[in-house]
């Protein structure tokens, strides 16, 4: 493939996850990200009056659950069309804990994505948590599965930490799968920092969905 | 054991996660879970302004960055003393991506936890996300190592999916060391659901640590 051809098809590249957009619940889960993290960077004792904090917060969760809809009417819309990829706690513009990951998918039936995670993600000192990468590879098995062929849902793991994954630098997350045998998938993926593995990941899939809440 | 002396043990089983106060920061952290589950519970078009949720959230995270303390500072503070058991993604009460898992070590050498996980932790429809599982395994194999003999960085991780692990119920999360051979360090664990294992864990660590910042 020609240097142009290729500048071209990564300009068209499948954005696999939802659309982050900049108004609505997606910014005000973007600002609750902001607090989550300035939270964990402030600490104790550090002069603001966490009191009026959380009493702001608590009243903000009390306006919201007072319109929330019934618990289960929510799960059936969230499982709905485009729905599905807006929640997780992996790339879901609707889910504060999601960093969130952008994952776009290749030509060569691969998906990547890069993220720079903060605080919040933290494991050993100034690292992120092992358990974080692992978060963060099993959804990105998923996601190439949806990509590269049938998926399904994870039956086995396995993770293994080749180095301390950094905070605060730019991380590349792909992920693609490796094989389909009846109902049994197998994918592979990794997490580099500035071109060196981190964390690799096998994943064997198996071809079956729970039922989608109506 | 006695069921007397049995229960007098639990009694004063160690507690091997910082306490959860209902001051200060905690206070702060834990009404922003409360922010974050009912965003996800709301999710977009049920009436609610979420230009103001937006904005409200953004003015406080700019109020907190502001009396924060240079990222370096704070991480030195953070990996000092009791701090170490603070801010991690599982069981730190100034973490809000933490549920959090509250562990206790008990006379045996393992630890246990309970958890109920919301839709923040969601994976397939109604069901615990594959990489939570995994996220809160690894976590609590550090902690085992830490409450049964010497502890270290995962370097490898084996997760089973043998069922749907479910949102909205009490969680098991248990681990324990099983092995000390050098500097290679075993212990395994569990996730189960009203009795029935739902996630397996084993793990290999290494007996060292990252330098603490200062």
């Amino acid at each position: 493939m020609s240097a142009a051809c290729r500048e071209a098809t990564d300009a068209v590249a499948p954005r696999l996850v939802a659309e982050q957009r900049k108004d609505g619940v997606d910014a005000a889960v973007a600002a609750a990200r902001r607090v989550v993290t300035a939270l964990l960077r402030t600490g104790g004792g550090t002069g603001t009056d966490m009191d009026v904090v959380a009493a702001e917060l608590n009243a903000l969760a009390d306006r919201l659950t007072e319109t929330a809809p019934p618990v289960g009417e929510r799960l059936a819309a969230m499982w709905r069309g485009q729905g599905v990829t807006r929640h997780d706690p992996v790339t879901g513009p609707e889910n504060a804990l999601a960093p969130p990951l952008h994952l776009d998918g290749k030509d060569d039936g691969s998906v990547e994505g890069v993220v720079t995670l903060d605080l919040p993600y933290q494991g050993p000192p100034g690292h992120v948590h092992g358990g974080i990468s692992a978060l963060l590879l099993d959804h990105t098995l998923g996601v190439a599965n949806h990509w590269g062929g049938p998926s399904g849902m994870t039956a086995e793991l396995t993770l293994r930490y080749l180095r301390p994954t950094p905070l605060f630098e730019p991380l590349t997350v792909s992920g693609r799968q490796v094989s389909v045998d009846g109902s049994r998938i197998r994918a592979v993926g990794e997490i580099s920092a500035a071109g060196r593995t981190c964390v690799t990941v096998e994943g064997l899939f198996i071809n079956k969905h729970l039922p989608r809440p109506s």
